[in-house]
């Protein structure tokens, strides 16, 4: 079953009701579904792996709880009509539940994921797998520890991220210190450091010219201004060069700011080694985030094409394939401040969220270029057959069905009373069920029914072929026997 | 970390913000939250079993897809705000949007699983597991099948699901037709039928003489009509017992409709002896339901308490035993003619919801009695130590662990740059970690590290007894003898 986008698929029914889901959102069903929660699992092994604790919190929270959180985005909020009571909206990212639980529950410490559907009255983009209702995977280290320890895990739970995945990937790196220091040497006036970061933000989308004309014709910024800010964030390498960069550039180090970012890059790229992570790195000074709460270091994952020997690499792919259209699959950074404004205290955090529903539209793309086998879900199917007086042994499939079941193994049956055999070979062949279990009035009378291995012809037609129609076993044996079979 | 309920835990910030969800609502964590995912996964596991596909839908819907669905609980959807665009209503149970998938579809045979968030404006009771935001776990088999067996399949389902969870349980059964026809019977006006339905399926609540009175004073029934009522309604058994029953009365089974439900109970209960099932069933004549869409079998699935031996029976609980107070914690029913309502063609339905809110508040109060150990999340703790030249190992903590990491295995070690022994031992015993890896910078330059057993005394101080500062295993072993001793 594909998945149906609202919007496109919608049809009057009987009862005059559009048949569709609202815009932007979507059914998962099907192998998407089944794809989509192997995504998941992957994704909180990892999590666990690194003593992280699950949280889930509600679906809406009240709406102060979310006001002022999100800059020019907050119109994008959804809100829930007033119908008496509270008046709540429908959480928007996992990051503000998050702090908001931490101030709640006075939580000092803590290693926490959450993987949930968020919520943005945006503009969706169906085909780079833009939606309006969309899944988050966090995981955020929340505590006061010594220097970049816990940044330098996450970008470790990245990388392992993405090997399970099978995914070639490049985290770009800034530092909120590095950059804000850099804008002030340039001569950006304090109060247009965010909006000049959000115009640098988009390198990854525009060319220099044309940032820089944003820059000077639409937020006022002086020629020379935007064409020193060009000189700096034009820059990208390896942590180590680009640390040999800054601290050899004299006008860049002699600031404070900057110098506290860049000793903290540095001393990153010591721990980065130590986890045999540094070759996924680059060091970007043009990467600046869009949200306002990030005070530290900032990271997004861009997804690479893979190589022709199959390998990550730099090829290029079709212009219509997802991997060049998606944009970021992960991106986080560490937001000391948020969880104060909340609570009295102030808890330092650092985090990451991938991004599900881009992540899944890559995977299905490389799935069906690669034809992949549909999913299995059914390992047995339990037939029955007779003669002239044939009752459909219903009772009896039942019973054998219900054997099954208790040990675990995956059973079905026809739901007819007196199915013909030939179509309930059709429906096992159809479900890709790799065994049958063949009922007969006589077999059953000595306690056996015949267990056959599916898929490999002659589909037990009537013969004197004894292996043909499958070997037989006790019932007493035939649970033992099918797992044997499955292994 | 304990749940916190809205409404109660509520603060006021620094910010001036109340810190607490909405009323009715609440944050899942820690030991709660890794509870709740084990009833998910027993749940799931056995849908599987059953040839079950997943679904997933958008948790708002187009508010005329649920307009004039849920009678007088109507009033109980939550709506969200107009900002413009689609007028949407947050989803009130998970049938509902699987009638709207199937319809938009075209859908016609599927067994499909769902498990996933419910909202309902209703008056909350936490201590018996009612929320506003709460889960519900559904299994549904649509299309056309040969009577009963789907639903003898539904409620096999039931049986092993709580099996697995190890609770006691009696599934209540009855028959729409049966019931309906016995009203006719009894000379119940048809318009008053689903009235008089919801006054009978009080009985589980009030006495008879209580419902009588409700039907006769407030809904208008003669005092006769009541009481030929009072006398069909009161009986139960087991469904061949009742069968007998209701085949024995003739005016009863003159009725066309009585007749069509009591031979389709003679026909599941054969089903159900095939299943080894019937010991679990009661067919229960007072049996109702509220909801309208039923239109055949109905059942509900009530705890019941442990006995002394530790099986399940009738002793009784505490009063404030959640046990006794959560009500039904399973229910469903066939339902043929929901999904005609939006589509053109009409898919005939059976199916189950599980009340995971309300399970998990009985497993929650029985591990508390039990005393459960705590879940573990970490395996390893990295630690190092040494001398006054020690300057914490912190890139050869971080190395080692990533080799962990890689392995699969669960490691954390101390955030700081110099942590003291002790600390770190604190550290992993506060954890639960079974194992401890330490490294010192003699070991190291062999390429080795000792590996120690925790939680059995001595702690590795300091002292000339070998095996109490751990094994001496080589860094290349290392994954491989850890994961000898996890398992």
């Amino acid at each position: 079953m594909a998945a149906q986008e609202g919007g496109k698929e919608g049809k009057k029914s009987g009862g005059g009701v559009t048949l569709k889901t609202p815009k932007g959102t979507r059914d998962w069903a099907g192998e998407d579904m089944l794809l989509r929660d192997e995504v998941f699992k992957s994704i909180t092994d990892i999590f666990k792996r690194h003593g992280g604790s699950p949280l889930d919190t509600p679906v809406f929270e009240l709406k102060e709880i979310l006001a002022g959180k999100y800059g020019e985005d907050q119109r994008l909020v959804y809100d829930l009509g007033d119908q008496g009571g509270e008046i709540c909206s429908l959480r928007y990212d996992l990051t503000v539940p998050f702090a908001r639980w931490l101030a709640m529950n006075n939580v000092q410490q803590i290693k926490r994921y959450h993987l949930a559907k968020v919520y943005r009255r945006d503009q969706p983009a169906i085909a780079r797998g833009r939606y309006r209702e969309f899944h988050q995977c966090d995981f955020d280290i929340a505590g006061v520890y010594d220097p970049m320890i816990p940044d330098a895990e996450i970008l470790r739970i990245i990388v392992e991220v993405f090997e399970a995945l099978d995914l070639g990937i490049t985290i770009k790196l800034n530092h909120r210190k590095i950059l804000d220091g850099m804008f002030a040497v340039a001569g950006v006036p304090a109060e247009k450091t965010r909006t000049i970061s959000s115009a640098v933000d988009k390198l990854d989308k525009m060319a220099w010219p044309e940032v820089k004309k944003e820059m000077v014709e639409e937020k006022g910024l002086a020629e020379e201004v935007a064409d020193r800010i060009g000189e700096y964030v034009l820059n990208k390498g390896t942590v180590s060069q680009m640390v040999e960069y800054i601290r050899g550039n004299e006008q860049l180090i002699a600031n404070e700011t900057v110098k506290a970012g860049v000793d903290d890059m540095a001393l990153l790229g010591t721990y980065l080694d130590a986890m045999e992570v540094s070759d996924k790195i680059t060091f970007d000074l043009s990467l600046a985030r869009g949200l306002d709460y990030y005070t530290g270091l900032i990271y997004e994952v861009i997804n690479l094409p893979p190589k022709e020997d199959g390998t990550a690499g730099k090829k290029k792919l079709k212009k219509d394939d997802p991997a060049n259209q998606v944009g970021s699959i992960a991106a986080g950074g560490r937001y000391d401040n948020l969880v104060g404004m909340y609570g009295k205290k102030t808890i330092p955090c650092v985090g990451i969220s991938f991004g599900v529903d881009r992540i899944f539209t890559i995977l299905k793309a490389r799935r069906e270029r690669e034809n992949a086998a549909k999913t299995r879900t059914t390992d047995v199917y339990v037939m029955a057959f007779g003669g002239r007086e044939f009752n459909g042994l219903l009772p009896e499939r039942m019973s054998v069905a219900s054997k099954l079941w208790k040990a675990g193994i995956r059973a079905e049956y026809s739901p007819k009373v007196k199915p013909k055999l030939p179509q309930q070979f059709k429906a096992a062949e159809d479900r890709d069920v790799p065994l049958g279990i063949i009922l007969g009035q006589d077999e059953l009378a000595a306690g056996q029914v015949r267990l056959k291995q599916l898929g490999q012809g002659g589909q037990g037609k009537a013969s004197g072929d004894e292996d043909n129609r499958g070997k037989l076993v006790s019932l007493d044996d035939l649970a033992e026997e099918v797992k044997k079979l499955l292994l």
